[in-house]
């Protein structure tokens, strides 16, 4: 070995060790000082301290997380609508119909506009094309080989690379603390499971969120289970009370969100007995990230939504804000 | 205290004391030496054992269990059908048109020939008329109240006490070698959810079951989630793998079942790669509890079914049937 590259191994191993070291001493290393940390570390001390009148038994210590937008980047567009226009460009070549049939032409075409143009119905028929049709063993393979190999247009990194290093800290921590950690999405629950308990630590039987209907079949003798071209349920907005309340049957405790779309998964917390958490990340750091919202006058944004209106149901009722540009010293989980 | 109730008391304390230490010494207390409790242990010392190419990691180790016949009494009626007709009963006086309406009618007057021949809508339009209309806080009330103060119509006990003493064992067996214990059952989630930590060890997040739509309302500026009178989900028979799937995401490595309901569901566990264990309840002691099948040339039933086809599956894939008559030697946990 080179000395000079052998020495700077040895240096950067040891850069390791001693930042893992630092990390162990404090579980919340990339908070910086403020409010939203506070306000994290008070509330777990109060419902795990057994002397408190908030204390909380470990059974009940349920923590729900928004994925896209709360633990991962959601700009310039979701990952899985990233992932669904990729299926589609894969997939052109056996559906010639595609270059003259919107809203597949717009894809083939990267025509933005005339995507746009398609809108809600539009967006739900590639979905359709490039989540159904397959046993749920090959979608996992076709998500799996997909994480592997694309990259985020502006970091240039996997998706997977791009998970907010906080909020990571953040599920560590509370799960040290007893609490068992769900994700509750409107992404795809069959999108997220193959790499949740890499990335979050979190198993496949904590995740919820959006899916298609699946049809037992037996293909030469051998159960499969097969994706339909057909709406399951809608992890979104008010669906995401009724998601938890299917999936969990206890109401959380503690609830992470960034976006419109998780207002009543807050309020549904916020309802019950007892000592709560409510958090919403607010991205307003364009230089390391994004910054949209409209609220705080930040740009408008198709993709996770923080409106005035959620900012002033904030406001009044004790949920906390997140500022990525000051409460966060990393961002990404890459940077590591 | 007079001395003679004194001198019993100590008694039964000595003996359950006595009874708790050979429990301790041996969990599958209630199993008679046979095939049936030979496959349990052996299956469970194979995947456990680090030096068998049979291992299975704690993560994967993922137990799936039926509830009625497979954990609890099903007959003479399925317990959750035996709640609607109390409620169909407490509801009347609010609802006079049921003293002339099928299938209410019959429920009123005990007509169990009118309530058959209502079939499969007639029993539909019982549960929607018994679980829908109010929020899901209520009906778990309603659905606590009610397990308190039923009693089985032969056994003259609280259903929760007619829970399977051998399965409870089984369950608390095969979580102290790391597994985690599901409920996949065609019966109601909400209504089971209630009892299953209590009776079965089995929290509100591991009990998967059929269901009616839930809708999030703010009422009086408070969220609730209100019951409609809409299935959503059916957990039986191919619905077994399909919710499977959805709450876990893995594939179990174990279910027990009881009757044709469960076919697919064993079919999907067997299906995976690995060791695997695949039993089915047969109830055969009308003695002690009820016996039907009509595999095996016994009585025909409605609730719990078990054909003379899954049986001839069940050989041919060597799926192990237990006997209650001669596998287990205690029937109820009440016995305790």
């Amino acid at each position: 070995m080179d000395r000079q590259i052998s020495l700077k191994f040895l240096l950067a191993a040891t850069l390791t060790v001693v930042t893992g070291i630092a990390a162990a001493a404090d579980p919340l290393v990339s908070w910086n000082e403020g409010a939203a940390r506070s306000a994290i570390v008070d509330f777990v001390q109060r419902i795990t301290d057994e002397n408190s009148p908030d204390f909380v038994p470990v059974s009940e210590r349920i923590a729900t997380f928004d994925n896209d937008g709360t633990l991962w980047v959601e700009h310039p567009m979701y990952t899985q609508l990233a992932f669904a226009l990729d299926r589609v460009r894969e997939l052109a070549s056996q559906h010639p119909e595609w270059k003259t049939t919107q809203p597949f032409q717009a894809v083939l075409e990267n025509d933005l506009n005339a995507l746009a143009a398609a809108g809600e119905k539009g967006l739900l028929e590639l979905v359709m094309a490039s989540h159904a049709g397959m046993s749920t063993a090959d979608f996992r393979a076709i998500v799996i080989n997909w994480f592997n190999t694309a990259r985020h247009p502006r970091f240039k990194r996997p998706y997977t690379e791009l998970t907010y290093q906080p909020m990571r800290e953040l599920l560590w921590y509370l799960r040290a603390n007893g609490f068992k950690t769900y994700i509750t999405s409107g992404g795809g629950i069959e999108f997220m499971r193959p790499m949740t308990e890499e990335v979050y630590g979190i198993p496949p039987e904590q995740v919820i969120g959006s899916s298609i209907k699946t049809k037992y079949q037996l293909v030469d003798g051998k159960p499969v289970l097969m994706r339909l071209p057909e709406i399951n349920f809608i992890d979104d907005k008010a669906g995401k009370p009724v998601g938890i309340n299917q999936f969990i049957g206890r109401r959380p405790i503690a609830s992470f969100g960034n976006s419109d779309g998780d207002r009543q998964m807050l309020e549904w917390t916020a309802a019950g007995e007892g000592p709560r958490l409510m958090m919403l990340v607010l991205h307003d750091d364009v230089d390391r990230e994004y910054a949209y919202g409209p609220a705080n006058g930040l740009a408008k944004t198709p993709f996770g939504t923080f409106s005035e209106s959620t900012m002033d149901e904030a406001k009044k009722n004790g949920w906390v804000v997140i500022s990525m540009k000051n409460d966060w010293n990393q961002i990404f989980s890459a940077e590591n």
